[in-house]
């Protein structure tokens, strides 16, 4: 199976890698706009450095990993389904909800296979307390509460193409909320603050936030948002059904506890997103894999990355009105 | 000191054997509407089954411990702070907002202690949590969130007196909110659902609710309430700071731990508030006596219940409207 | 019930404010040898201070605790014991077995009631392990491991006299042991060393010790040690079995967790025996008066207090030896 | 770097898994004594299967892999250090100390680099609690207790060959208190009984044991091994210092937790070695590579491999004498 990765920067080096250890995966073309990045990954897997129409025209290409900047995913996302090839996608699509749509109808046409990284669909912990709670270990699922904090905030200039807390980061816990519930919310309340950064409250977004989510059948949903945790990355979700509460909590840097003068001493979470989801990074790969040789479904597909931008959107919709929103 | 107790139930009993611990405490007085009951407590202390008018009557009467049902509070605490009586009260003062200001009022005018009985505050779990606020442990705080559910919903004949989940249940919640917070929040958004028992939702209450609160500096706070709860009473707090989170968990009903076939089993959180918050119990009624004898300050005062009052109704409107309601 | 306390100390005065709390008792009686003290502690509950022979004398006397220093034991328990007396005893009965075995003929041929004050057996936590292990939740008990660390070393002057670590600190764990196993050991191993401060090695003792015991019937225990823990009193029981492992950790000041720069911060253990078994006391002095009342049996009686003194002989013996000492 | 693999059977399958994810890595050479094993694993690298000959008399071989079963790996180490080649051996290296010795003096003559597979040294956790100790993290070690148990008996015909619970199982746990310790123990005891399996019992050897450890400078430790836990692998380590106290805990198959009506389940521990120590496996063999390209000194080497068999062999002196062993 021959490969095209798109965007050679750490995120796209760490799906090459990832899905290079599958034997069957051959890496033959690397874009990139800067031709030394492009170079470097294309060495290690002896892939050649070509442009986008260049690796599109390859009538043996099965697929691309899109992991360029945000502002040309949906481009690419056309361009290879009008092409004919599989498509992984790193979250957003777009922060623009009508090229979102647009997108997914010329996925749809060209019904090609398209996967949006959503990571934590493939973390075996989040895979964990879905399973948990599709199985019924906690009864009919009522009431789900997120816990979402990076270690600290990216720089301003970071957030002022970013698409704000809610389309940049919150994006990821929506997505999970609509995995978990397993049912569209039908409204959405947010509220917000800037505590960490007053440089992001000048651009324009905040840095604290809680959202209240409510499906139609009246199950409750809570997420909260920071870009700050002084103890790490803090991703924890709690599940409560009819029979009882599912968890699941952070990964510690190791299970190493220390006991003295200043208490009992447990080793923080896993510093940030690369370490915390390296196994997931791994899984989405392989599923990718799996869905072109027709052996899986995409984990998350085109229609999770519009529902998580229209939930963004509410959210932000909710904020600047102070009304719940409903969809 | 010479103490009445009204009130010679459930909690009137727990409040009467705490205090009684105490060796400058005589329980003078016992009224309650059941002869019977009355004299079963009174005869424990070797106290006298009167009227309300004789007991308050008594000059050397110093307090009174309001116990009894939530619709004689406001009325005793007026006459008792007439008659002079230092007053610890089970919250809350009253369902309606204008008779708990009313009363207020009365107490200010007779310049009486006037304790509320918000157990929370008492807690020796929650004054950690507290103290690591108040010492700087966490840096500033910033987002807090609550998590409270019952084991089990209360028969629907107490729902319907008791005000709702807001006003009988949450209250606790919002209270401990605004201790926490050490600020008084300006914006209340509720979202609730009735997932436990539909007679619940016929009798117009919710059982499962989501509020939001944020103060005026930007802080902001989550709480999750349910009347159900398979595996016990749940109360936890999350805070968390510039610098870091601080935790309470719930309280098990042993440290045993059990590793077998079906996993590593810790035992259930204590099942309910009379085992929970048996030392808070113990803790606010000591609180009381030590106000009286001009050692301390009521750990909750009456502004106190009327605050908690005015969030609970504001998360009412909140459900009706959809809206955050700014207060 | 009519009770006289021999030994007003702090642990005396634990005893006391503890059997107090019956309303069925009445504290006739202290005797100390320091008259302040005896004063002080009889005049908190209307008792007289009297000589060992005067209270022993009065035949509405039903029972006394012996809270004195452990050289008294023996006679003391001799005394009351001939004066038909019920009897609690703090452990241990003596340092010597012979004397302790001379005890224990004059309390059977007496017929009184005779409880030793070892606390574990009426803590809740240990109570429940014990539970877990009678009532098969982990099958077939296998091996034991017990884990005792104080947080710091007593003075030498007490070590001196104390009877050593075996006799004064391990009979705790030694008697621990034999109630869990619910079997005699017949095979006693220990090896040790003086770690924690070179003069309690000057002393003739050690701070550092593992012991190892089996039973007829192969169940193997290991016990470990140690006069010092810098994170407070440590206290943990751990028992395999056929189906499983049941397992008790150490109380914490509180369960409040800190989460920060450092690490995940939960609370030290509680600092030590009497913070830790504050509620072991409690219930221990219930169950000698519930002996006296004839509802219940000494939860450890005379022969467990022989035995424990046996098998700290018999370590001390194998420590001499480098011999495991078959009993 | 070229490399040969002696055993294509489970654990060498692993190792060369591991190995072949380096890319400076080719598997040239399988050996093993069913042809069709061999053909599979070298099919799947490219390798060719030879005879133990053919594959040390290949001048650019670098490297051997020795997983074939315990009682072929002296003769290979030493076929391999007689040819020059980098050797990395699964533990044991003979259930025979004298054979263990000869080994190691041939490849001391040979010069060549000897890696011995105790998979604990690379694993993270254990690693990290090394480290703690290495450190100063918890003062001056003074104890260490290590608690070893299987999740079930391996079948009689396996223990009858395997040299016994001592050299075959705890002989990893001897190595790890050898290696915490940074001392050499001087004196041994144990004790040991069959309860797990009277088979075991039959075929002359234990399955539940706990030896006591003691160095020349009096550190104590610990050992505690059985055959069965019915909660699955159960390696933890716990050290005690002047400053405090470190342990690891089993790492579980996910931080799921379940709170319903029987409590608080956490999951199981890993199952078993293979998903216990995957990083392990896969960090020692990097250590291995690092060797041979002379970055790194072998994490376990051939002396370590002599004394822990050192270690086994004086717990089953100590075992048949009663006695502790003085070494």
């Amino acid at each position: 199976m021959n490969l095209c990765v798109f965007g050679a920067g750490r995120i796209g080096s760490i799906h090459t890698d990832n899905v290079a250890l599958n034997p069957d995966v051959s890496i033959r073309y690397v874009v990139d706009t800067f031709p030394e990045t492009a170079k470097k990954l294309a060495d290690k897997y002896g892939a050649k450095v070509v442009s986008t129409e260049e690796a599109l025209a390859d009538p043996e290409l099965h697929g691309v990993i899109i992991a360029s900047s945000t502002n040309t995913h949906a481009d690419l996302i056309e361009a290879s389904a009008r092409a004919g090839k599989a498509i992984f996608c790193e979250k957003p699509i777009d922060l623009d909800i009508k090229r979102v749509r647009e997108c997914l109808e010329t996925v749809e046409q060209a019904g090609v296979i398209c996967c949006i990284g959503f990571n934590r669909r493939s973390d075996p912990q989040f895979a964990a307390i879905k399973e948990a709670i599709k199985n019924g270990s906690i009864g009919e699922l009522e009431m789900l509460s997120l816990t979402s904090r990076d270690p600290s905030p990216p720089p301003v200039e970071y957030i002022k193409v970013s698409g704000g807390l809610f389309r940049d980061m919150m994006i990821h816990d929506l997505d999970v909320a609509r995995w978990l519930l397993d049912e569209e919310p039908v409204e959405v309340f947010a509220t917000a603050s800037c505590l960490v950064d007053p440089e992001i409250g000048k651009a324009g977004d905040v840095d604290s936030a809680l959202v209240t989510l409510k499906t139609a059948s009246g199950k409750l949903c809570q997420i909260s948002c920071s870009r700050r945790a002084a103890y790490g990355y803090d991703q924890r979700v709690e599940a409560h059904g009819s029979k009882g509460m599912a968890q699941i909590t952070n990964q510690l840097e190791s299970n190493l506890v220390l006991s003295g003068d200043n208490g009992v001493v447990a080793q923080k979470p896993q510093h940030f997103f690369l370490e915390r989801y390296e196994a997931a990074y791994r899984i989405e790969l392989n599923n990718f894999v799996d869905c072109i040789n027709g052996k899986a479904q995409p984990v998350a597909n085109t229609h999770d990355g519009v529902q998580s931008i229209v939930l963004a959107d509410a959210a932000l919709a909710s904020l600047e009105t102070g009304k719940a929103v409903i969809l």
